[in-house]
């Protein structure tokens, strides 16, 4: 059996390798979505897909599980949301999520969905892991080991620092 | 002679329908632009164009009116949207709007625009009902019967209930 | 029961038209699907969406049927061309075609489709009209009444012999 | 040596017109870019491309340098917002900017820049003097003189009046 | 008066030169529209944007004329084609164009379209003379000296010939 | 050492296959890009991006070297396509390819490309083996066993011989 699993992975932690340490326990393969794959160098979305291929191909070597790390450029049609994934992923049998908007979406085609509070926890995560790089804060107990090579290699924390001094709604303009 | 009225329509409500009726005095015939038409399942747009036409289409019928109803994907782009329009519809002679962009947009493009106070309550109670749904109270006495048809058939409470816990920031991503 | 049924309609002529009446014998309501509606002013594509949902709303009242007709701009992605389709209109029980990437993407999508060898002759026919009108020879007795008003409106045959001088590749450019 | 200054000169004033003299100190050739040239008519940007080209212009002839006034469309991808600048513009071997995301993006691929605190009082000036233009202040004496020609040659304080109106939420709909 | 003339300028040639010297003759001032400005590095549009802007700016300044180059993306919807192209570029009062297509759709928006012959004769040497740069004939002699320091500097010769190897329906695969 | 190679790989076959193993030689790590990743149902492109992921994941087990697969959908904009690559793959150090676009493109971005002859052989040998599903010939020795297993639980040869009857001018209409 063939799990779908999404997220930003912004970055990739050890909320989301515990989650997929769970997931491995009910199927033999995993599809791992990379959402907003367009978007990087912003306060919310650091790091290029590129950057999230590489953090999370090394880190779920941990796991006997068959992985497929896929990267999703946002589409902004929840209408076709399903079929883009679908065209874009290895078929897949049961996805995982807590989103209630993907949870809809893929009701809605007939796809089982599987939830778990342990998402909520996830998703805040991410955001206060962002928070601690910004402010020079202990954030390398919170990811994967070869996360933290990713983000040291990239030069990561200093980007994230320099974007989020940016006014959003001015982007590249002074 | 032919008009123009553009709305989201989510849905169509009362305060529309008295609106056309209105119109329908003016016009012989009237083009009804459904404006978002590629937004669908979220609070602000939970509609897709296929149910919104469905739900115009049904109840427009009450009028003695030709009526062309067309969805109009968002071009964002304001000084191409006029001409976006102009190519989606059937040729009008004169635009019904009270939205200050929409007027401006047409009076620059030399179209003649009639504006009425009534757009404005139109507006706020389309959010209204949005409300409503999610509050789960009452609401089908607000809008047309084929409405009511439309959204039980699609189970769109349902759709709405769900969605408007989202995170929208967030969308499909844990 | 609703069917659906897809063309490009440059123009819609007796051939869609003979086609319409013998679906009507089958469904109660007929959503018509004009595709490339972003596309005009081309020898291939002629007429803009809002004029062909001009021609084919007049033409189509002949029939007792309740009809939407839906402009579908080109998604350029065969993967998601079905949920793009589902989402601009009315729910449909069953789709009419003969092409056969059309006739694949809905029975993998798991819609029904009836073909009928009536659609080659349709193609056909489009083409042929479009070259008469090129060619200052005959073509009002090939489509429906309402037709030839709508294209002696908008001066239509003086569009296309115009374009149809035009090298497509140089498109805007001397 | 060629420069490259961005901004989305809304309008094009004084502040704008100091740092051009300055830059005209460092180099002999300047590339203006404008950002954001798809967007018009909103109260952030009221101004089509255009409009802005002109009123650049003519009010840059004051210096004894070459200018290229380039239009830049947005591209809503950070990984590829300097190629895209980079195809748009005549090659440049230095930017000026205070924009912490443009310095980041431009740092990333290897390009110099130069940043001073006067940026950031332009970005203030711009949006004060739309204010001002809004309220119907007094605002000519903050443009060069060529920018009040324009603005008053399209008629731009009625159209910012005009569309400041709008819920930007709702953009197109009653 | 200011006039207006679209080219795809790959690159700007003596034809192009004398053309504008005729139309130099008419109007006070000139906008140069570069069609297709995000084509580049292929056999039919080998130069970006930039460099064709480059290449036209100093050749221009042989005439006593206020001229504006303004590059222009494709749009792909030639009902809007026209909205684009005035929302890009300070406002003009006639266009210069011989392609069917361009003037029919200026005439379309009842802006005033002037034609010669020499317009034909310009688009058959821009193809000629990058057919010689392919096959290392002689080309400086058939466009203005700065042209020819912009395509030396850029090192467009090789670049031409390199990708005119290329099947381009192949674009990047092997 | 990390190395970049592009294919659409429909399907991957022994070529490519063939030549992974080559490049295994030389690098420890191998992304391998799938171009046109938005394609899928035609006769040129008739897997998906996810069947295709699935192909080479399996595939490429064969040999004892890490390796990222990454879909990229086509921008259609050579200037930015090196930056598009760039953001959506681990970084690189090397890129294989005989494509001479490709090449040039990655050259003027300063990015050692490796060249052979072999790419041309892998080009031709795609084509052959999707005329030989088209014809129900033998194909199944001319791919790595995995790829055989996942064509044929998509009923991949039945769809290809499908598409391939279609008029692609004509796309979705009769």
């Amino acid at each position: 059996m063939r799990g779908f699993y999404i997220g930003r992975f912004q970055p990739y932690h050890d909320g989301h390798h515990a989650m997929v340490g769970r997931i491995a326990d009910e199927v033999d393969e995993l599809v791992l979505g990379i959402g907003s794959a367009d978007d990087s160098h912003t306060t919310h979305d650091p790091f290029t897909a590129g950057e999230r291929i590489m953090m999370i191909t090394k880190a779920v070597k941990d796991f006997d599980l068959t992985t497929y790390v896929v990267p999703l450029e946002d589409i902004n049609r929840n209408a076709v949301w399903v079929s883009h994934v679908e065209s874009m992923c290895p078929d897949f049998d049961v996805a995982y999520s807590n989103n209630p908007l993907v949870v809809r979406l893929f009701e809605e085609s007939g796809i089982e969905v599987r939830q778990s509070p342990m998402f909520d926890r996830d998703r805040l995560e991410g955001s206060e892991i962002r928070e601690r790089m910004v402010a020079d804060e202990s954030w390398r107990d919170r990811v994967p080991d070869p996360v933290v090579d990713t983000i040291e290699e990239i030069n990561g924390v200093k980007r994230l620092q320099h974007v989020s001094d940016s006014d959003s709604l001015e982007r590249y303009t002074a």
